[in-house]
């Protein structure tokens, strides 16, 4: 018998705490679901109470943490990142296994080599992006390297979107299926990656204006742009010898244009509390913003676009206008930054409606060297939401956990310390389930001979 | 008498210990000048044994800061700004006035109540900007009130500058007499500010581009961009119901505009570490930034003119060249951020010569309302450094903070608690002083009537 102990069970965690229900009564699991309010679990917990409890936890009560991983064998977080040091310390005190689909922080990555004494696994980045990603993409590298193949470029886009029919009516084809304020802070600082051997930088006022077009067989077009940090990628993925390497983020075609709008009109700065009254419309924060007009009497809309450079009839300046910017409507919020005004904003705009379904996107691009000759490979998935709960987002950074855990839990997962899924006793079985369980699976371009190699 | 603690002796505080020095006698003070290296203060305490001494100090040693602020009446602190809380905490314990050159903090706020109890003084912003500014601004602003005017527009500038004929060769007129570290992060976040009543705002990535021209009487002009927070200046100036509220930087005519363009290349970003080697030259860096060329060959200068939309042959491109950035010599800092390199580059082309003099620029406008008519008045003043020690940055920041310890040595000053000079006791005499004894002296401009009262 595993006990399992989830820590934090908000709407994310849905298809997380699905799989763990699933596999309990076969795998001999005892699951405890640690939440704020445990309440809200009753009706998903109920048809499983012999194997299955919801208790509360408050994240700041370190005894009760103590107790809890003490009691447990595997624990998995979906709390914040920034709650994931005093668990991990918790578990290697007590010599239990975690699991999270968060990044590697420079506190956990230290706490390495004492879980590897204590015999326990820290098993991080097991979500969508870190987790699926590593995973399907060192699959396919595996194979390029099983053939001879030396792998001189790699790029590789993610992007939590909208289902096609979602997307109707709606200028930007987006609407937030994640953390708001990470997408309205997105790409703040300068990107840098690799390209043809050389170091490449993009500051953040230009990200959003130097894009690369991305076909998804049966999906059509995207835009992708460069993440904040892909150089750091070279290392785990033993690609430290390759020429280019870019990691970046999907949306749809003209999303990007109209952000770059917002980026340069100053509205994603969260650095300044701008002083203002709550009753600040809009259209006042907007024309705060420009220069102050040199013929009375121009309307706001016809301002920005030609301090922007814009057609006033161009796709930009409807998008913009669609998002209530020209609008007498107030911003609601005393002295907050730009980028909280805009959340706000947005946070109306872009909300689900009950029946739209999201959807996932990924695609690795590889080029590779064999035999004298240069080949290009694509490596794509498309997730689609099931309903409001089981989201695309939910189903990718949950399932590809809930499968880690399982396999930390029957104990397939030998490997102790710090760990990241770019070991193949990981990725493998998890993409095989992924795909005939869930219908997750990669599709494969050959790309053929792309050129001699130089 | 009465004994004076000077806490930290750098290079910027030469003009205020000579003023000490030379008040010493008369007043009956004795001076101990606390500083890390007091062996340097040989040759200037020399020939004034009798009343003051150069003792160690680290600042990190909590218990001879408290025997220090213990042994002292008057506390004069040149110390960076972060060091101020605790200073003032010992003064409060040990009821013994301080005084700085620095911005009030919070932490110096919230301990105001506490020093007015204990009968303690904590004058602070007592140097240039802040401190002169204050002082100056709220003269005229007292003498347009008493006249019954009615301030409806202020705006302040100030720079610190070379002297004209130092400015020779120098594309840029530019070179640091502060620091350099505080110039290259100049006006990150938004600017906020008032014009005729409206709130105004400007995004750090149009700051060089939005300026003003400002003209000052045998100096010829200037231009000045916007400070960060205008708007915290109102109640102070008790300018609470003004129209206008414009704080802002001076530098010489063409200096902005091509600073806009190393914020455009994203040279300015402080938030990432490149990941670059120390060899990486000053051109393979700047390329790093540029879109990767369509044509082979085509030298870097004209990809960086063709990138910024500016003409090869262009004035900007002729500052951005003088500085060396299209050069194959190493930036010498690996993973280094983009404004680390920049202020390592700057530091060697912006050094000022022996024989280079600097100068302090600034100036008020004022408009306001009386008997039915807008008027509008200037006040400006120039300093010139008198050689490399006693710069104009120096003196600016010395004297009128040595002027304000010695009205509080001789208790003049009866206001306790936490204040800025902008009380008529200090900035009268203060400003008469500067004046009669330094030829600092603020020159009054009347513009005359601009329009009838709105």
């Amino acid at each position: 018998m595993s006990r399992i102990l989830l820590l934090g069970a908000g709407r994310s965690a849905s298809s997380l705490i699905n799989y763990l229900l699933h596999h309990a009564p076969a795998e001999g699991w005892q699951l405890t679901v640690a939440d704020v309010q445990p309440a809200h679990l009753a009706p998903v917990l109920a048809a499983h109470s012999e194997y299955a409890q919801a208790v509360p936890f408050d994240v700041h009560d370190e005894s009760r943490l103590e107790k809890l991983v003490a009691e447990a064998d595997v624990v998995v977080s979906m709390l914040p990142a920034l709650f994931h040091a005093p668990v991990a310390r918790a578990c290697v005190r007590h010599g239990r296994h975690l699991a999270t689909a968060s990044y590697v922080s420079d506190e956990i990555r230290a706490l390495g080599p004492a879980a590897e004494a204590a015999g326990v696994t820290l098993l991080m980045e097991c979500g969508l992006d870190p987790g699926l990603d590593h995973m399907s993409a060192m699959r396919v590298l595996a194979d390029i390297r099983a053939q001879g193949g030396r792998v001189t470029s790699f790029k590789s886009y993610c992007g939590g979107l909208l289902a096609p029919e979602a997307e109707a009516g709606n200028p930007w084809r987006y609407k937030f299926t994640w953390n708001p304020r990470n997408v309205v802070l997105a790409g703040q600082g300068t990107a840098k990656y690799l390209e043809q051997c050389r170091l490449r930088f993009i500051p953040y006022q230009q990200l959003f204006a130097r894009l690369e077009t991305v076909t998804v067989p049966g999906f059509g077009e995207f835009e992708g742009y460069a993440n904040r940090d892909s150089l750091s990628y070279r290392a785990p993925y033993a690609l430290d010898h390759v020429h280019t390497m870019l990691r970046g983020t999907l949306r749809r075609p003209g999303y990007c244009a109209a952000w770059q709008q917002l980026v340069r009109l100053g509205l994603t700065d969260d650095n300044v509390q701008l002083g203002n009254p709550a009753s600040l419309t809009w259209a006042e924060l907007v024309a705060a913003y420009l220069p102050l007009p040199t013929t009375a009497g121009q309307p706001l809309p016809a301002r920005v676009a030609a301090h922007l450079g814009l057609a006033p009839d161009s796709v930009e300046m409807q998008q913009l206008s669609w998002l209530g910017l020209f609008d007498d409507i107030p911003v609601g919020q005393a002295d907050a930054t730009p980028a909280q005004l805009l959340e706000k904003l947005l946070t109306k705009k872009w909300a689900l409606a009950p029946t739209d379904h999201d959807m996932i996107v990924m695609q690795h691009q590889f080029e590779y060297e064999l035999n004298g000759q240069l080949h290009g490979r694509n490596s794509s998935v498309v997730v689609l939401g099931d309903d409001a709960t089981h989201t695309a987002m939910a189903k990718t950074v949950g399932l590809p956990l809930g499968m880690a855990v399982r396999r930390l839990a029957t104990g397939q997962l030998r490997q102790r310390g710090m760990v990241i899924p770019t070991l193949p006793e990981l990725y493998e079985p998890i993409l095989d389930e992924l795909a005939a369980e869930y219908g997750i699976a990669f599709v494969e371009e050959e790309l053929g001979i792309l050129a001699a190699a130089q």
